[in-house]
């Protein structure tokens, strides 16, 4: 059980991608992992990874682990898109189903509100391996997500 | 619900190291976050990841990525151990509670198998800040894996 | 990671259904707590739970364990539209995030096949709360489920 | 990421067991599936469950919505024998492994704390199957609770 939703406040799209850009920039793993942001919406936000080496379990799929860490960011940063300016999230928890290998040039992670409480946040992400321009599920997310004051 | 379990033979633990170090060592994405593998028994492996600025959120503290991808790779190992030699494991999906802020010099990931059945395993992975000496619970993981023969 | 997906048959609508009637008939936990089958299509069913005071939680509300058995059970029964004629589906594992107080007149839920494997499939459940024609969503779970061979 | 946990304070004994029938006696579910309570001691409860034809699934099983109930109830009351006296606690999610048939003459559910913290908790159960005194393990559940001032 959650409390009562936030205020569904429209801020400018560019002031969205700055702020979800700047907590991007500060997240020294979505760096060494070789991920970049994509798409930022209110409520919606992507996260591409450029496979590599770097990036995978013993058989040279995408690791779950690195599949996780985009997936994790790119619930985080949708639910920080409906978060009150002055507030960060942080991931209580998630749960993640690793559906088919994931192998590609990339992957793209998409997460996407749910519900955004004040105090907990509910999130979906997909995360796609894309090859020669398709796109295959290949993981599915659920994750709640704390929003607090920041310091 | 699994089917019946694995017949719970006990190999020799050199064997075993030996067997989840050379898993470990095709495990692209370990290397590259810096972790490296501790102790390991028949259901049951350690993963040791010290601290460092390519594994952190924007607050600084370990990456929730990062956490997971330890942990689900302890957990992957110590299932790894309950398998029969010629098969190999993937997961199919886990749920991870982040229960305090993963700040410190290491995190230490320990999987431990709860349930070793024919073709799905459940295992549970506690993760713990290591600061000093000390070790705090920081994460917890319960996770599903598959066992399948290697090609 | 699971396995290659099953051929998508579109068995005749009514097959299918009277395939779910049965099962859920042979549930004695859904008729005990009084649910009823809603529509059925191939990878979708709903089922519908109206209120009553042995559905409760302490306050008041419908118990999380009621929300969950539906939820559970919409979910399995989706699955089983996808599963091929002399087999049958358990649940492997399920997430449920309870988003909002379930109260209403009634709870509706509907499972949807994410990924239909030939072992295992995920589904997602919405569970929405009924109050004067209204639906508010109370719940979402991400499921697993496994396939086999009835006796 | 949860907050700061809550103080240990240790109340008598009778007192804990008294909050938490009353609490018990108040959920019309557990009282209609026929649960009663087990033993209950501060950050530990337990939940006995009777097999039934009211409980099945169509197998003939206990039902995963019936496990499940007694496992989500296990676990709530067990964050509550640590929560201050004028807070109740509502289920913020679970996770639960159906880990083998659950089959046997009733099912005992233990809720154990992992952690509590001021708003959010993280609670682990168990379930066993129970025939002619022995006890099988057939569920896990990670579950996270939250608590509110009681109106």
């Amino acid at each position: 059980m959650n409390d009562t939703p936030s205020s569904d406040t429209a801020p400018d799209r560019e002031a969205v991608r700055a702020r979800v850009q700047d907590c991007f920039d500060r997240s020294g793993l979505l760096c060494h992992l070789g991920a970049h942001l994509g798409e930022v919406a209110p409520g919606r936000v992507h996260i591409h990874l450029p496979y590599g080496a770097q990036l995978t379990q013993h058989l040279g799929f995408f690791h779950a682990g690195a599949t996780s860490a985009i997936a994790d960011a790119a619930g985080g940063f949708a639910a920080l898109t409906r978060t009150p300016i002055g507030y960060t999230v942080l991931t209580v928890e998630f749960k993640v189903n690793l559906m088919a290998p994931a192998q590609g040039e990339s992957l793209e992670a998409v997460g996407r509100v749910i519900r955004a409480g004040r105090t907990l946040s509910v999130v979906q992400v997909d995360v796609y391996a894309v090859q020669l321009g398709e796109k295959t599920p290949v993981a599915l997310m659920q994750q709640t997500l704390m929003s607090l004051p920041e310091k």
